[in-house]
């Protein structure tokens, strides 16, 4: 691992950033591209534009870019996962658009622009939650997308990290847990279900259209499960100590709502020692892996130097 | 077509009736124990009970009746359908969930009961519908469903179907259109979209499933497009003539809101017409199958018969 430490100390972040920056491109060219010439003259252009409006809205492309970043971290093309982290972009644009309707966050800013809802109405809203998550399945079962096993494994990988047991359920015990029920568990799960499982399965999805073995994408599963739980943590330190302009959302609103988070459980400086421990832990996961992974190294670290 | 045309004279309802009991209560059967064993003891209890609710609770399963059928009327197994049977349900009844949200058509009662969000909140509502979308695909892609180039056929089959150009296309166009709008075309266009891509998708998956030929499917897939056109014309007639016993809602709800329907546009008269035209149309696309496509038959005239 010395090559790997070696990196952190001066250019890692500056590094991680100009090849988040290319790959981020590489996302946002796809996905403009694509959409464009979905459903083109079919006559479904105010769901479409609904759809575009928060999947072309910008966004750091996170999980995306650890897909593209664990396909080439094992001698995959960069080019060929391109389908999937527009898929992976899809779902979770998804997961914004519906955890802000007013039945759920209620938030009227996201990425410092007006919510879908807010532009759109609840019902068209809903709707283009549904048709990206639909729109996510029918580009990872294209013909030209992977060959039939390789996506029948990225489509269950990434069904598993997003449905009842990911972010779909990680979502529902936000809502639904009442402040004086939340612990140290219970935090851990949420996050768990909503943040690190899908993470996780970005990281996998992109090891498998590399072609990796089945202990390879463990590793990386491993790789992005840890740092999903260290996004997360450092969301919620983000959340209470940031400002407003950085995270693109109100400071304070999730500890006003009285949510699961690491803060409220454990205090800062606990929950900066428990996002460091997941991404060490991360970085054990790919240790084995050779120069190719710099970038997936880079990325984890990067996680925490968001809170500097 | 002399075989079945013979065959409706006197049975074809019941034998219909008969049929669709025995292959609902397989779906059923089967719906229910797939949900007992999904994420147990992971805590996810209330966004499991949410989506049971609206799953397992009753309807007619025409779709995935229509699945099984069309596997068999190509010489498929039935229990080897089951999975993907049960996908096509999943999907229907995120489309039931979510059109009854306030934000929708607002409506309390579905299948003689409470509407999801009314029991569990409009939240849970919303979350529920979108696993059921993200479960569909779990089940789908599971290593045991189908053998991966037949799985990716069908994911890609269903997922047309019912985004942006299908199931959600359709609804956004029932939501946006003004009743000044309403013609012929966009009439035609919304149920297309709504419901009939739907429908002809179960029954084209049902032929992948059996193992049919690219014209076989093609044939399941024109069938199931008619069929499906009916369906929703009759719906509609039903909507006007009906009783809300056997509809299980209140009538004339969509001719209150305003909305695209055929009754509205072309009259009840020239409404029973067109319906019968388009199940002519699905029998004749069929006309070619044997005997095991019977039931298919059957059930294109049961679709006709419901308006008696």
């Amino acid at each position: 691992m010395t090559a790997a430490s070696d990196a952190t100390t001066d250019l890692t972040d500056l590094d991680f950033t100009a090849y988040a920056d290319s790959r981020r491109a590489m996302v946002d060219d796809y996905l403009a591209a694509y959409m464009a010439r979905r459903a083109d003259g079919e006559g479904f252009d105010k769901l479409k534009e609904a759809m575009s409006y928060s999947l072309l809205g910008g966004g750091k492309r996170f999980r995306p870019v650890l897909a593209i970043a664990g396909c080439e971290a094992v001698g995959g093309d960069c080019e060929k996962v391109l389908p999937v982290a527009a898929a992976i972009e899809m779902l979770h644009t998804v997961s914004l658009i519906h955890d802000d309707l007013p039945a759920m966050d209620n938030d009227d800013l996201r990425r410092h622009r007006a919510t879908n809802h807010k532009v759109f109405g609840e019902a068209l809203a809903i709707l283009a939650g549904d048709a990206l998550i639909t729109e996510a399945y029918l580009l990872l079962s294209a013909p030209d997308t992977a060959p039939p096993a390789t996506a029948m494994a990225v489509i269950h990988e990434i069904a598993h990290a997003t449905g009842l047991s990911g972010m779909a359920g990680g979502q529902s015990l936000d809502m639904l847990t009442a402040p004086d029920e939340i612990d140290e568990a219970l935090t851990r799960q949420t996050h768990h279900a909503k943040t690190a499982r899908f993470i996780a399965a970005s990281a996998a999805a992109g090891a498998l259209m590399g072609g990796a073995d089945p202990e390879t994408v463990a590793a990386l599963r491993t790789f992005g499960e840890n740092v999903g739980q260290a996004f997360q943590i450092v969301d919620d330190i983000l959340n209470v100590t940031g400002d407003a302009a950085r995270i693109g959302k109100s400071v304070g609103s999730d500890a006003n709502a009285g949510k699961a988070t690491y803060p409220a459980v454990h205090g800062l400086p606990e929950s900066r020692r428990l996002a460091a421990e997941h991404i060490d832990a991360a970085l054990a996961a790919v240790q084995h892996l050779g120069e190719a992974a710099e970038p997936l190294r880079a990325a984890a670290r990067f996680v925490i130097e968001r809170d500097r």
